[in-house]
């Protein structure tokens, strides 16, 4: 049977989502929980994300036969894992379903504290800007993001990927009290591009001179915004054709 | 010269506020850096917070002769402070005043996170709890605790105060989606006070069949409910004489 889980962590204090050597990752801590009731199991993520990144609606496969009715299998997990990691749901799927190819959409949120002082019951979870961000530069700009484009310029160097023209469905800057919310939702990311875009983002919202259309245009790196720090982003929600 | 600080702290990795031989306190840290501009400092804190407990103006005051301007101040200490203990402000008061006995009105605010799964996202900062609690019955019992009572039955064994008789100028029960946060503006609260009136609470809106008016008129902890997890609590604010 391929079990899918909706998956929320804190991850603070993990190397990202994928197995690594000599650092402790969310898949790590998964599988061998997993591995106390299904035997050995792989599993696969939505996405793979960074050191200190977090997730709310992240998605993960792995195949087991079990009794355990899936309604109750997130309580027992969750009995298992630490408080910084838990199972929100779990469901059956078609075999070869995979939550990493077969996603259709992905939605992340980069949250900025936008204030005088840093605040540390958010510092975990935001970016502290002490510069004051005009909403509505950023908001502007960000409609410039939407739309299929090369992203070349919001692809931190090292990557390896074939090709990097993505489709983003909506970018919007959110405000509540001293908190920025910047949710892009988009088929696919470059490597650190959410992060890229935010720091863009916060740029022109600094009042530099900086023209989004025209970054996007001339795809070179060195143009866009700096890469803003992975405590601010958060996988929030996956689209799957299920 | 008698300087008074803001300050706001991530209770999770301390002993509370106060030093303790075994034990990493806020006070000790926030004094180790003090040190560092100041020589040897005595700070006093308005609320002894416990092990856990969260600040967002809990205020300091400590003397130092200082050429340091004091609208600087912050963003020196905060220079040498972990992430988890920010100073938001700095000013001087009065020779001899003494944020614990001075202080007229403290707020707490305790946080609970009401859904059917944990979210590792908000756990750090509220309590858990899974039944469905029902808003209008909490409410409803909030408004007993305001006026002033003999709070007998909502104090922790093993405190030797003189009075148990507090006055609470209000206990408001707030919703914003699947956070309930309870706020309670007092002139004093004996040890664990806060924690167990939220306990009662939580004990009224599952349903329970508890009386808050009998409750505090019988002035026996028995009757009350559970003390809440530490980290569902955060001191707000503290009005001074100032």
């Amino acid at each position: 049977m391929n079990i899918l889980l909706t998956l929320a962590y804190d991850g603070t204090n993990y190397c990202g989502w994928q197995r690594q050597k000599n650092a402790l990752s969310v898949q790590e801590v998964l599988e061998r929980v997993l591995e106390n009731f299904f035997g050995e199991v792989k599993t696969i993520a939505t996405s793979r994300t960074d050191a200190g990144v977090h997730a709310l609606g992240q998605r993960v496969s792995f195949n087991a036969e079990t009794k355990i009715p899936l309604g109750k299998l997130p309580q027992v997990l969750n009995s298992k894992l630490p408080s910084d990691i838990v199972v929100q749901k779990a469901m059956e799927v078609s075999h070869g379903f995979n939550p990493r190819f077969d996603a259709v959409k992905k939605t992340y949120c980069y949250r900025i504290h936008n204030a005088i002082s840093p605040n540390p019951l958010i510092a975990r979870y935001s970016a502290f800007v002490p510069e004051r961000l005009d909403l509505e530069r950023m908001r502007t700009a960000a409609a410039f993001f939407e739309g299929t484009h090369d992203f070349a310029a919001f692809c931190a160097a090292g990557s390896a990927v074939t090709s990097t023209v993505r489709t983003i469905f909506e970018c919007r800057v959110e405000q509540n009290g001293e908190i920025i919310e910047i949710y892009i939702t988009g088929d696919g990311f470059l490597y650190n591009m959410v992060r890229i875009i935010a720091g863009t983002l916060v740029y022109i919202g600094m009042k530099k001179p900086l023209d989004a259309a025209k970054i996007i245009a001339d795809r070179d790196r060195k143009n866009a915004g700096k890469t803003m720090p992975a405590r601010g982003l958060t996988l929030i929600d996956v689209i799957l054709p299920i």
